[in-house]
C-alpha cells in the first residue's frame, strides 16, 4: 500500500439499525408450500417416544432409530412420493420436505428413512415398471419390506461406471446370476445392510450373452424374515463410525446369487422373454447418467438435511451466546458471549448462509421436482455443486458453533457435538465434493465449449473486454462506500465476474495443460476447477436470495436484504486474495468489506436468536440445556 | 488487473527433485534428547493390552483407561517430573515427552496421564511445598492416589480469576472451610471426578479475617476408598461427550467442607498456625499469574498431544492415499489418491506444518524446563499462542485427513473419526482458542507500549518508514522467481513485516478506540488482536524451522528446507487477501506463491509416507487397518 493509499483508508460506515423480525413471515417463506407436512412432522417430533437418548451401544440405537421409523411410516410418510395408485400421494416435494425435517430430530432416523424411501423406494418407482411398482411399493411404502440401496463398493468407490458386481443372464432359466467377482469388490457401506434389510436394488454390470450392456439395477433378496441370509449372500457389518451410528450400514458379496428376469428394473433396459437386450436411450453413457439420476435427489436432501443439522447448532449456539456471560469491561462476568465480535464473525454469517442456501436448494427442488427422472445436466450440475457447499459450510459451521459453546458444546446432551460426529460424512456419501465439484465443473466447461462454438470468438471477446474494462476501471475497484457494497447489482456483478474469468481461465489452461500432456492435464488444472464450482454456486445462491429479497414483503425484505449482504461480504471476504490478484477489487474496496462483514455482524446481532425462531424447531426437538437455562447460573443435580 | 500485469503472468517453475528422506535423522531431530523415554513408552504401547478397542460404553472406556494408566504407572511414567528426593527423575522434558507420546496410543489415556500427573501432581510440586511433597507425591506418583484438578468453574468459565468457590479461615479450629457459593458454581469438567478421583486440589477465593486473598489452591479428600464422596462432598458426572469418553469428567459441589490448615498449597501464599496470611508475592495480580502457571506447561503439552493426533492421522491417511486407486486418465482405477492435486493439497501441507509446529513447541519446551513456575510473560504468552494455533490446525488437518479416506475414514477402527471426535475439545479446554490469543496479543501489545516508551518515536518512526519502503518497492512486492520465494531471509521477512504492521495497527486501532469508547474497545479490536497473534506464531514457528535447517547435516537440510517452504508458502496463501491489500505483494508475486504451493506438494509427494516414517509410530499403535492393506483389494471377512 503506498501512503497515499493508507490516507484514503475508509472508515467503517455506522452501524445502521437492525430489522424487524417477522417471525412467521420468515417461517412461512423457509417451510413454502410444504408447511403443513413441515408442521405435521415437527409435531409428531415432538411426541415422548422420540426423545433424544445418548449412550446408547451403537446396537440398541439402529433399534430406536428402526423403532422410529415404523412409528413415522405408519402416518404414511413414507408412501408422500410414491403415486397416489400405490397408496401414496405422489408429492416428492411434500416427501423432500418431510425427510428435511426429521433432520432437526436426529440425522441417523434422517437418513435411514432416506435409505428405504429416497434411495430403496426411489430406485423401484424411477427404474422400474408396473410390475415392481405394484408388486413392491405397498410394502416398501409402509416400511414392512425395509430396503437397501447397494451401488456403493469397496474397490470401485466414486467410480461407479466402473463398479465390478456382475449380473449374468442366464437364458435357460430365464434368472440374472449376480456375483461378486473378488473378495474386495463387495457392496459396501449399505444402509440398512447390516441388519434390518430384506432385499436390495444391485447395481451390478449387466452381461446378456457376452455383452456388457453396463451398469443396470436388480432386486435382490437378501435376507429373511429370521435375519439370516438368502443363500450365496454374506452379510457384514460396517461397524462403529465417527456418528450416524444408529444406521446399521453393512456389505453384501455375492455367490451365484440368481433372481428371476422380472426383477431387473427395466424402464431403460432390460431382457425380454426371448432374451434379447433392449433400451429405450441408445448411448450407453447416457443411459448411465440416466440409471444414476436416482442420486440427483438424494443429493439435493443431503444439502437440506446438512442445512437443518446446522439450523439446529446454531439455534443452539446463539441461544447460548445470548445467555452465557464471560468477562467484562470492568471486571467479573456480565458480556454475553455474542457480544463478542469474534464470536459474532463465527456464528452470524453462517446463520445467513444457511438462509441463502435454503432458498438456493428450495429452488432447486422447484426445478427438479417437476421433472424428477429426467436427466438434466444443469439441474444435476447445481444438485451436486450445492451438496458440496452446503455439506463443506455445514461442517465448519457446526464445529464453530460447538466451539462457540466451549465445554457445554462437547457435552452430548446439548447435541452440537453428536451433529459433529454425524455431519462429518455428509462431506463424502452421495458423492465426495471433490468429485461432486470437479462434475460441476466439468459440465460447466461443457456449457463454455458449446457456446464458444456457437456464438463464436467473438462473443467470448467481447466478454473478456468487459471484463478487463471493468477491472481497468479503477472507481469501480476502489468504490468502497456501503450503500454501492449492498447494491445487489454490483454484488452481482462481482460474482459473475468472478465466475466469468474463472471459466476462461480454466477452459485457456486445460487447453494449455492438454497440450502439455493430456494424461495429467486434468492433475494441472483440480484447483482450478474447485475453485469455479464454488464461485458458480456462490454465484447462484446470491440469485436466488436475491430473487426473494425482490418478492417480500416490506415485512421481511429488509432482513432478507441483510442475510443476502452478509453472505456475500464474507463470501467475498473469504476469497479476497483472488479478488486483489485479479484486479477487480483494490485495497480500499476490501478494507470496505471487512468493514462491511463486522457491521452485517452487529446488525444481525439483536435479531440473531429471533431469526432463529424462523426455523420453527420445536424446543422438545430442540432440545439442547444449554438453549434454555440462563447458562452461568443454572442449576443442576447431581447424579 | 490490467492488461500488462496479465502478459507478465508467470509461468509456474519446473519442479524441482524431491529431497532424499533420511528417516534415522529426522526422527532423530523429533524425538530430540528424549528418545530413550519416547522410545520406551512407544514399545510399551505395542504390548497387545494396549490394543485399541471400539464400541465399549463409556462406563467401560473409563476402566480400561485406568487400567492402562495404572499398568503404565508402574514403570515410573508418572514419577519422571517428581524430583529425585521423592523417587523420581526430576525431569520435566522426560514427562513432557512421555505424555506427547501417549497420545499416538488413545487420547484419552494421554489426558487422563496429564489430568494425575501435569495438573494434580504438578500443581503439589508447583504451589505446595516441602510437607506436601514428602506427604503426597509418593502415592500421587505412582499412581495409587488419583487426584483431580479443580479449577474451572460452571459459572466463571475461562474468567478463572472471578470464580466463586471460597476457602474461609476458621482460626478457632485452625481450618480452611471450602464452600459452593451457590448451585452454578460447582467445579466442572475435572478430569477423574466422575469415578476415581480421591483428592483434590481445589482453587478457591481465599477468605483470612474478611479479607479475600484472591485466587489459591488447597487439597481436598473427595472420595473414599468405596468410592462414596467424603462429607460436604456432592460429585457429579459431567456425561457422555463428543469424544475422550475414556476420562472421567466430572461435577463437584462443597458444602462447608474442611482441611486442615497444611492443606492449603502456600509456596506463595499461606496462613500461619498465628492466623496470619504471608506471600512472598507483593502484588495480587502477581500472584495470580504465578498461581494458575501451573497451566503453561499444560498448554504446552496440549499442543505437543495434538500434533502427536494430527501425525496419525496424517500417517494414515497419506499411507491409504498411496494405496487407494481411483478413475484414471484412460479409465479404470489407476490413479493413486494422492496424485490429485486437491489430496495433495489437504494433506501436504498439513505435514509439512505438523513438523513445524512440532519444532516450535520443542523450542518453547526448552525455554520453558529450565525456569519452570517462573512467571516469564513471553514464554506464557507463545504457550498460549501456540496452544491455540496448533489445536486449531489439528481440528482442520484431522477433518481433511477424514475426508481424504472417504467412508473408509469414517470407520472407528481406521482411527481418524475417533481422533475427530476426541480433538474438538483441543480448541476449548486448557483455555478457549479465543481467549489464549487475545492473552498473547495483548501481551505483544504491553511489550510493545514497554518498547515505544523507552525507545520512543523515532525507532517506531523508523520502523515505519522501513515497512513503507519496502511496500513501495514494486521490485520486492512483485519478485516471483522461486529462488526468491525460496530464500529464508525474505520469508522471514514477510513473516516480520506483517507482524509489526499488525502490532503497529492493533496499537493506533486500540487508542482510536479507547478515545471513542473505552468499555467498547476491546471489541472493536478483538478480530486484529486474534489476527496479530496468528502472524507471530507463525513467524516465531518459521525461525524455530529455519534454526534447525541451518543445524541440519546435508542428509536432512534440504528436506528441512522444503518442510519450512511449504508451510510458509501455505501459511502466506491463506492470507494473500491481507498482504496484498497492505501492498506487501502485488498479484506476480501473489500467484508465484500459489504455484510455489503446489510444486511444494509435488515434491513432498513422492516422500510423504518416508517422511510419517520419521514420527515413529509404530505399527501396532497406529493400527488402521486402512494404513496397512492394499486399499482397492483389501479381503474381509464377513461378521
Amino acid at each position: 500500500m503506498t501512503d497515499s493509499a493508507r490516507a484514503k483508508r475508509p472508515a467503517p460506515a455506522p452501524v445502521r439499525p437492525a430489522p424487524s423480525v417477522d417471525v412467521a413471515a420468515l417461517r412461512a417463506l423457509l417451510d413454502g408450500p410444504e408447511h403443513g407436512i413441515r408442521d405435521f412432522v415437527r409435531q409428531r417430533l415432538t411426541e415422548p417416544q422420540f426423545r433424544h437418548r445418548y449412550g446408547m451401544s451403537h446396537h440398541d440405537y439402529r433399534e430406536v432409530v428402526f423403532d422410529w421409523l415404523r412409528d413415522l411410516s405408519s402416518d404414511g410418510l413414507g408412501a408422500l412420493h410414491v403415486p397416489e395408485a400405490y397408496g401414496g400421494k405422489g408429492d416428492i416435494r411434500a416427501f423432500m420436505a418431510a425427510f428435511e425435517t426429521l433432520a432437526y430430530h436426529d440425522l441417523s432416523l434422517a437418513i435411514k428413512f432416506g435409505v428405504q424411501y429416497g434411495l430403496f423406494q426411489g430406485s423401484i418407482l424411477l427404474l422400474g415398471t408396473e410390475w415392481h411398482h405394484a408388486t413392491f411399493l405397498p410394502a416398501v411404502s409402509k416400511g414392512e419390506l425395509l430396503g437397501v440401496f447397494a451401488m456403493s463398493e469397496l474397490g470401485s468407490g466414486s467410480n461407479v461406471r466402473d463398479l465390478e458386481t456382475t449380473a449374468t443372464w442366464d437364458a435357460a432359466q430365464q434368472e440374472f446370476v449376480i456375483q461378486t467377482p473378488h473378495p474386495g469388490a463387495h457392496k459396501e457401506w449399505l444402509g440398512n445392510a447390516a441388519v434390518h434389510g430384506e432385499m436390495a436394488t444391485v447395481f451390478a454390470q449387466l452381461h446378456v450373452d457376452g455383452t456388457n450392456h453396463g451398469v443396470h439395477a436388480l432386486l435382490v433378496p437378501i435376507r429373511r424374515r429370521d435375519g439370516s441370509p438368502c443363500p450365496g449372500i454374506t452379510l457384514g457389518d460396517t461397524g462403529l463410525k465417527e456418528g450416524l451410528n444408529g444406521v446399521d450400514n453393512g456389505r453384501i458379496w455375492f455367490d451365484q446369487v440368481r433372481v428371476p428376469r422380472t426383477h431387473l428394473l427395466d424402464r431403460f433396459g432390460g431382457v425380454g422373454e426371448d432374451g434379447v437386450y433392449r433400451s429405450p436411450i441408445e448411448s450407453s453413457a447416457r443411459r448411465f447418467f440416466t440409471m444414476i439420476g436416482t442420486l440427483v435427489g438424494g443429493r439435493i436432501t443431503v444439502g437440506l438435511t446438512a442445512l437443518s443439522a446446522t439450523k439446529s447448532a446454531l439455534a443452539i449456539a446463539i441461544r447460548y451466546g445470548n445467555r452465557r456471560k464471560q468477562f467484562g469491561p470492568e471486571g467479573g462476568n456480565t458480556t454475553p458471549l455474542l457480544d463478542y465480535r469474534t464470536h459474532q464473525r463465527r456464528l452470524l454469517p453462517a446463520l445467513a448462509t444457511s438462509i441463502v442456501l435454503d432458498i438456493a436448494l428450495s429452488k432447486l427442488v422447484d426445478r427438479f421436482a417437476p421433472t424428477e427422472g429426467e436427466s438434466n445436466r444443469e439441474v444435476e450440475g447445481l444438485a451436486a455443486g450445492l451438496k458440496a457447499y452446503t455439506t463443506w459450510f455445514a461442517q465448519r459451521a457446526i464445529t464453530d458453533a460447538r466451539e462457540c459453546c466451549g465445554g457445554q458444546g462437547y457435552l452430548a446432551e446439548n447435541r452440537i457435538a453428536v451433529l459433529r460426529g454425524d455431519i462429518d460424512v455428509w462431506t463424502t456419501f452421495e458423492g465426495d465434493n471433490t468429485v461432486l465439484y470437479q462434475l460441476l465443473a466439468k459440465g460447466l466447461l461443457t456449457e463454455y465449449k458449446q457456446e464458444f462454438s456457437e456464438i463464436g470468438v467473438i462473443r467470448l471477446l467481447g466478454r473478456r473486454a468487459r471484463s478487463a474494462l471493468k477491472a481497468m476501471n479503477p472507481v469501480t475497484a476502489r468504490k468502497d462506500d456501503e450503500d454501492h457494497l449492498r447494491d445487489p447489482a454490483q454484488q452481482l456483478g462481482l460474482l459473475r465476474d468472478r465466475e466469468e474469468r474463472m471459466l476462461d481461465a480454466a477452459a485457456r489452461r486445460l487447453r494449455a495443460a492438454m497440450k502439455k500432456d493430456p494424461l495429467r492435464a486434468m492433475f494441472e488444472v483440480q484447483d482450478h476447477l474447485m475453485h469455479l464450482a464454488e464461485a458458480h454456486v456462490e454465484r447462484v445462491a446470491h440469485e436466488a436470495i436475491q430473487e426473494q429479497v425482490e418478492r417480500a414483503g416490506p415485512s421481511l425484505a429488509p432482513l432478507l436484504a441483510l442475510l443476502r449482504d452478509t453472505f456475500w461480504a464474507s463470501a467475498i471476504e473469504r476469497d479476497l486474495g483472488w479478488f486483489m490478484m485479479s484486479g477487480i477489487i483494490e485495497t480500499p474496496k476490501a478494507k470496505a468489506i471487512r468493514y462491511l462483514v463486522n457491521n452485517c455482524c452487529e446488525e444481525l446481532r439483536p435479531i440473531a436468536e429471533e431469526i432463529t425462531d424462523g426455523f420453527g424447531i420445536p424446543p422438545e426437538v430442540l432440545a439442547a440445556p444449554i438453549a434454555r437455562r440462563t447458562a452461568n447460573s443454572e442449576q443442576r443435580t447431581a447424579k
